[in-house]
């Protein structure tokens, strides 16, 4: 790890200007968007005008409040490219979020928007350690999913060299890792955990292999979930966020001190919400993520309620960028799971199961509600080597998950101890939650 | 189908040179690229050692015939990356054909690769009608393959609009092509089909859809089975070429007037040779194709065998592209099927199969040798209606499959008539031949 080159990992001179210089940025570039969205997609106009807000009333960065929010639903009813803002022969490229139910929700990009969007992600990549005589296996799954292409045109932009393995056959991918030594992994932070699960069945140490960091970032993951995959590949990991609804990954990204997610200021302007009130939130305080895009040509979008739960960070950081960070995503509003009364995140159970020695990095949170109480059941794999004959000996672990658990959701659930290699695994997305309440 | 833009359908001047200017340019760089393997390439230096040739031998084109071959086990032998002709850190990109049996064969490519094979897919895609302004749904499995990314740069550099779809998901596939209605459908042939297919099985007329022309390769097919695309989907349907180890797709392709595929004589020589006595055959007679790459940085190859059959086409096209056409190709020299002696390809039972009113062009060739003697029998799928109660009725339809492969390969074979939608169906190369000779 020490062969890292953190000197120099600045990609762009836009990352290290002076707030009141991005503020003035930030200022202008809203003005125009705003404008453009109000003449170019009915739906911004119709909303606008609902809310008495014109373009000419953004004088100022507080101003953006003014302007209503935009929503998932907002994209579905416009669906398929009913906001989009330049005529249909100017686009180059559409993606999609999965859409688990039905229609995906589609977004669109110009020529200049990939040329942005891969420089976004460029940015985190050299910020992470990116160079560009590395090797780097991509195993995202590419398609519309815009985790495959944003870091593949971001690996690209940088120069080095890229291994699209994209997702799934994981014996083949370590087949690719031991002949190509790739230096650097993308994927899902569930993948890389698989990854290194599978190689170990197969008789080879992970840390052997050639990795020596990764990027990863679709899904939500813990402090712990970091330190286990840092540990079991030998790297170290960098985690970063985006959707596609803003542009994709390259909306924040972290540098190698490992301390929040640079977020990328002169092309989006963030809001930290409390998601009941819709107020800013303290800083350092969790709220809801709020994004405004300031440079998007097709599919611009104004103040975006993300339900992605994190928190803002604007101390300087010793790496040199000034832009704000923010925390990793502790939940999404909408995947916060209410058990009799109390706020649980499934990230919290992941942190809590992490820390007890024994544990493997793999669970499922069932939720039901069998009688008139909600009850939860965690689903957790021992690690090979901790299952036990004796009664006495399971019991003892299966408390010290229950405590750690309850210590810090505040709530009891049931806790079901499985051999190794007992539970699905995901070769994208990792599915972590069943609520058999919504199923039934 | 009229409105499909075919004057300026030349991309490249490049395409439209004259013969000794196209002969002098080749010449050239032959010398070039033979020298520069010769030196880099150990591979190559010990197979021209052997063979007693020296760079300087090169002074005519004809000399080409004095270097060896390169077969795919020489890429197999140097595995991963040992043909590589730049050092590690000047590669973009790695990619690999599916290697059937265990580990891939990988090539490689230098940034300015990528950006020729980009331009040679452009050609391609451009003679056979795309236009910046064009919607192409790209449905292709992306990863190592090569047929995703290739044609994905190709649709790029030309400047229209892409639909990642990749491979898989047809109701999906079919949801996207009805809500963003797509000029362009880019996958393998079967999967065209298959997405017919599944079009009319849900109570859509594909040839309503949006489709206006598409481009299949990757695998055999042909010129019944292109019909049969274009009747089913309602527009017209280009082939074009390539093979990894040459480059990707782009070694050649299809103008409009679909007589042959213009091979990009700047980029790539081809010889056309009987696969015994490795002699030039004579023009219009089929051959093994064998390619020598003139401008690759990363992965130069000298005399790829690439056991594909097909003949050359030395005459005018009237589109105006001067260089040489091949024909689709027939079958592969390792693909050839020997029954009792006669030399029969899955091809041309496909080519039997589709003349006869009825049949559907999803079939199966199951190859046996149940005593002493080799047996095929095809399975083929009755189109919608056909089934009839009446034995003479369907002993009928039978023979006059049974008649027609008779006429067309000279064998004799049996007929398995089976209902409509009993095959499997592919998502990306079909497998049209199960050979049991070989598994037992």
């Amino acid at each position: 790890m020490s062969s890292l080159p953190f000197d120099n990992c600045i990609w762009d001179s836009a990352e290290t200007i002076t707030a009141e210089e991005r503020q003035k940025l930030q200022l202008e570039l809203l003005k125009k968007v705003v404008e453009r969205v109000y003449n170019t997609v009915p739906f911004y106009k119709n909303s606008f005008d609902k809310h008495k807000v014109k373009p000419e009333d953004i004088k100022s960065l507080d101003d953006l409040r003014k302007l209503p929010f935009t929503v998932k639903e907002d994209l579905r009813q416009n669906y398929p490219l009913g906001m989009v803002a330049v005529p249909k022969d100017e686009l180059a490229r559409i993606h999609g979020s999965s859409g688990t139910t039905g229609k995906p929700t589609l977004v669109a990009y110009t020529h200049k928007d990939l040329e942005t969007w891969a420089n976004l992600c460029a940015r985190f990549l050299v910020a992470g350690g990116l160079r560009r005589e590395h090797f780097v296996q991509i195993s995202f799954g590419y398609g519309l999913f815009t985790g495959g292409f944003g870091l593949h045109y971001g690996v690209e932009k940088v120069g080095a060299t890229i291994i699209p393995a994209a997702s799934g056959n994981t014996a083949r991918q370590i087949l690719l890792i031991q002949d190509l030594k790739p230096d650097v992994l993308i994927c899902t932070p569930s993948y890389a955990l698989n990854i290194a699960e599978h190689a170990k069945q197969t008789g080879i140490d992970p840390k052997n292999l050639s990795l020596k960091y990764g990027h990863f970032g679709g899904e939500m993951w813990t402090e712990d979930m970091r330190k286990e995959i840092e540990e079991q590949l030998g790297i170290m990991a960098f985690n970063n966020y985006g959707l596609s609804e803003v542009i994709g990954p390259g909306v924040s990204g972290e540098c190698y001190l490992q301390k929040g997610m640079h977020i990328q200021e002169d092309h989006f302007i963030v809001e930290c919400l409390n998601p009941s009130t819709l107020e800013p939130v303290k800083e350092g305080e969790y709220g809801e993520l709020v994004f405004t895009s300031l440079t998007k040509e097709a599919f611009p979008i104004i103040r975006y309620r993300t339900r992605d739960l994190a928190y803002l960070d604007t101390s300087p950081c010793p790496c040199g960028r000034t832009t704000k960070r923010m925390s990793r995503v502790k939940g999404r509003s909408d995947d916060m799971l209410i058990i009799r009364g109390v706020n649980v995140f499934p990230s919290q159970i992941e942190e809590a199961i992490l820390q007890v020695p024994g544990i493997s990095p793999h669970y499922l949170i069932e939720v039901s509600r069998p009688g008139i109480l909600d009850e939860i059941s965690v689903k957790v794999e021992l690690q090979p080597g901790y299952i036990s004959d004796k009664m006495s000996e399971m019991q003892s672990l299966r408390d010290r998950v229950l405590r750690k658990i309850n210590e810090i959701t505040g709530i009891h659930v049931n806790i079901e101890l499985l051999p190794p290699n007992t539970l699905e695994r995901s070769t994208g997305k990792a599915c972590r939650v069943v609520d058999h309440r919504k199923i039934s």
